[in-house]
């Protein structure tokens, strides 16, 4: 199955029509998984190996402006800053554009800003790509209603697929070939109280890039083979811990995923870590704070940052020990 | 199946009789596991869940010299240094002597000089309790075979099973309940060019003892179900690697057997490093050097510290990135 036969399947009659507007318009919040996305069963069209839950950090995201651009070639800004045609970054975006339009036409101009850091593990082509896809929805006017969006999304980013809504999101998995029940879910429940810390250790862009680490954890690793019946079990803890708002089930179902997902790399050949010295002193930190008597948790993608996991009450305690950490309260004012 | 049953069963005749000498002097070289000993069948006489292969490190290891000591406790020295008798190393070592006397006669005086550091990562465990073992064999004349000696040793300290003999040695697991036939087995081969670089990060005593750390592992690790196999697989690569001298072989397999040993108590709940930030930067040294060609490896244990392994050619260029590492070529010169 190529990308463009799921884009041709989800447009119809949509499939290369002119865009109905000269611009679209989009913010797509990014999306932190407390039960991770690791392994794919389709290189190709991003079809996970396993379904994932996430919570998208409200107003934390991108927002992409899109216009038609009638120069010889597309033009890409990434908060006010030209980035070059050839660059990795581009070049991702502007094979996702191609799979919307006839010969690259229509040229764009794509503005994208982000407050989110760039590939340092904080899932910022998760929100990339589907505010993207919702920008080209409104430059065409197709009218796609969530769940398709979720599905083009995919195309350009796995985790992209989760980033449509706000709150806590599950990406079922799907089990068709050609993917078309493979698209978040929206989870209805809401927890006000809910804190997320961005705990940045480190800016730079992480070494392997996530999709490659997926990779050579599915092919090499001896423990993946029992990755996905620890996905299953942490689905089902994550949602009971929010349908009835047990936050330690939460935390520790969340940072006993992330760990877990770390350790399969760590057993890939060769052995993958994200860690930085920084990134084991703050989980470290996190461990003794909690041994403490702190309701604090800790999740961590492909990059060295964490996401500090804790409820409102103890903002305070978190600040003061982690004075760095940029708070988020995904549920409060968005 | 209790430690005492497994004493009377090896000794037979002999249990409880009284020493033929007054003393007994044995030293039992450290052992390092290039396939792990991680995770037990039977708690009270440590019998492993899975076979295991280790290299005793020639010179390096425990001297035990055992008297009948006419005071009215045992004492024990450490490097000439006396141990408190109530600390946790006393109790340990005076439980296991109690496996061998009635009523806590004769009282010993035990002197112990080790040339590891005790406790970080580096089986002083191993190399201690094999030579007590084999000094209390000494002193009571009882004239075991290297097999028995390696059963009782278990006792005291799993990893102790394999430190009977010089080079390499296999742990067969056994399948009995008794035990009787999990014991260390010598591998004829030899292999003059292996090196091993002692690379101590931190003198300081672990954290988390490795037999807590084993058993949280075996009961919460959701990726444990899958190490066996590993294990199965990595011991018969070992074994081909030795028998044709393949040092890349070799240096893989254990590198990955100890980093997968890793992430499985990474996915313990709670999560459980023995990593600290130099345990890291090290770790990325040897993937920097190797990745520029090098035939560097290495294997870590339940401690931070981490052990190289190289051939003799490389010697130099080890010393020259790791200047502090302390080189053992385990085949010369013992």
């Amino acid at each position: 199955m190529k990308k463009s036969d799921v884009v041709r399947a989800v447009l119809g009659d949509r499939y290369h029509v002119a865009p109905l507007h000269h611009g679209g318009q989009a913010f797509a919040p990014t999306n932190i998984a407390l039960c991770k996305y690791w392994g794919k069963r389709d290189q190709d069209i991003n079809l996970p190996l396993t379904s994932s839950l996430s919570i998208s950090l409200g107003n934390k995201g991108a927002t992409v402006d899109l216009r038609i651009h009638h120069g010889a070639h597309d033009e890409i800004f990434l908060n006010e800053y030209e980035v070059d045609r050839v660059s990795p970054f581009s070049k991702r975006l502007i094979e996702f554009l191609n799979l919307f339009r006839h010969h690259h036409e229509p040229r764009f101009s794509v503005h994208i800003k982000s407050n989110v850091p760039i590939a340092a593990g904080l899932a910022s082509s998760a929100c990339g790509f589907a505010s993207l896809i919702m920008a080209l929805d409104a430059l065409f006017g197709w009218k796609l209603d969530q769940r398709e969006l979720s599905i083009l999304a995919r195309l350009g980013s796995g985790s992209a697929t989760r980033s449509l809504w706000p709150g806590f999101v599950e990406w079922h998995s799907g089990i068709r070939g050609d993917g078309m029940d493979s698209h978040g879910v929206m989870i209805e429940e809401t927890w006000p109280e809910l804190c997320i810390g961005l705990l940045i250790v480190s800016e730079k862009a992480k070494g392997i890039p996530s999709r490659e680490a997926m990779q050579r954890t599915v092919t090499t690793s001896a423990l993946y083979s029992a990755w996905p019946a620890k996905v299953s079990r942490d689905l089902s803890l994550l949602k009971q811990a929010i349908s009835v708002c047990d936050f330690p089930l939460l935390g520790k179902t969340a940072e006993s995923n992330a760990t877990t997902m770390h350790a399969t790399m760590l057993s890939a050949w060769p052995p993958i870590t994200y860690a930085i010295p920084e990134t084991l002193l703050a989980m470290q930190q996190v461990w003794q704070l909690r041994s403490e008597g702190l309701s604090l948790y800790f999740t961590q993608d492909a990059g060295p940052n964490l996401k500090l996991l804790f409820l409102q009450k103890d903002i305070d305690t978190v600040k003061s020990h982690f004075p760095q950490a940029e708070i988020v309260q995904p549920f409060v004012g968005c």
